[in-house]
């Protein structure tokens, strides 16, 4: 079962201010990328890494991975202009014959190894693996009137990645025209009909946007350390 | 404009595991209860503070208020078997006149003062003012039959504390019989048909209920401090 993972990292970050984007910004004294894709290379060690990064920022990847001595392969692809142009970007450099994919926000180095592993497992079985986490706050729904109302918190999961899938599906999903509802891409493969599974995913999986969640990461990295 | 604060902290907080509450834990050397006065006492001094505690903890809270030589005013009062039931203990002990009362979570020591007085301010125009905050990754709604749909996230809030509200219509909300439906103070206001108010709350305000949110807690106490 020949196995990849795409990390994509396409985006500018310009949430975080600074001229560095926020996937290459140190914790724990290594940048936030080179994080995640070494969690993917223990967790599926078999398994082709592909990277997508701005095009501009090829040169500069190049020289962190030598300033760091960084040395887990993995290959670099061009991101487009919206996450759905990265993603695609990173399906189509997949090697003939892969059979199963996972995509992952470059910018989530906290999943756990057991979660990519079950993702690659489901997937294989169902088509599709989905990370999710139950809400630990109470959850109220806006209406066009600026009114709002009470849901169930028991109802919805937030949505994280891996998203997992069987690389024939997951391509023929993507062979779509753009939309704005496909904010992951669990929402293209859906788009076809088909039906997304759900697993567990671990809640420190946080997806670094913001100067706070940097912090946070950094906490998180030194009680990794202990 | 006479203000009160609840502060709701009449569970057993089983979740932690260990022999103490969650709330009675130090961060930053100090109860975790004891920052929660604070900073209502730093945001509204004027406001009368209310704690809801279990009635067998009365001893041991007085106790470690001598420990920790805490001065903040506040009174003392006993919690139910519900978060219903101890806010409206809280509500049945306010001070005749008392025309404002926050209701919040006594393990949410991170709200900010800000929030606090906002708070107060909408309630007083509006009757009520509820804190969220806006979703940070996707979300998904599971169906009856085990499937799951994408939502729009710019649709949904998450909820926190405090919720505020004017004293004469929260009394009233009380007055009905406990249902499942109410999991907060919002859903018991808006049992009686009123909509309610959203402000903008601070991300940062956990509510804190695992051991791995004390430790986020006590990363969050160290970086106030710098």
């Amino acid at each position: 079962m020949k196995k990849a993972a795409i990390l994509v990292a396409g985006g500018r970050g310009t949430r975080m201010g600074g001229p560095v984007s926020k996937q290459y910004l140190p914790i724990g004294g290594l940048p936030v990328l080179m994080h995640t894709l070494g969690i993917f290379y223990q967790a599926v060690p078999e398994a082709e890494l592909i990277l997508v990064l701005p095009a501009d920022d090829f040169a500069f990847w190049d020289s962190l991975c030598k300033t760091y001595r960084f040395e887990i392969p993995h290959r670099v692809v061009a991101g487009g202009n919206s996450r759905f142009q990265s993603v695609r970007n990173g399906l189509q450099a997949l090697t003939s014959g892969t059979q199963l994919v996972a995509i992952h926000d470059g910018v989530r180095p906290f999943v756990k190894e057991e979660v990519i592993r079950e993702s690659f497992e489901v997937a294989h079985q169902s088509g599709s693996a989905v990370a999710v986490v139950a809400l630990k706050d109470s959850i109220r729904k806006l209406s066009d009137d600026g009114k709002s109302s009470f849901r169930e918190r028991q109802r919805y999961r937030l949505v994280q990645t891996p998203q997992t899938f069987q690389v024939e599906k997951i391509l023929k999903a993507f062979q779509v025209t753009e939309i704005p509802e496909f904010t992951d891409d669990a929402t293209v493969y859906e788009h076809q009909g088909w039906q997304v599974s759900l697993i567990a995913g671990n809640p420190e999986n946080i997806k670094i946007t913001t100067p706070e969640d940097m912090e946070f990461a950094e906490f998180l990295i030194s009680k990794k350390k202990d």
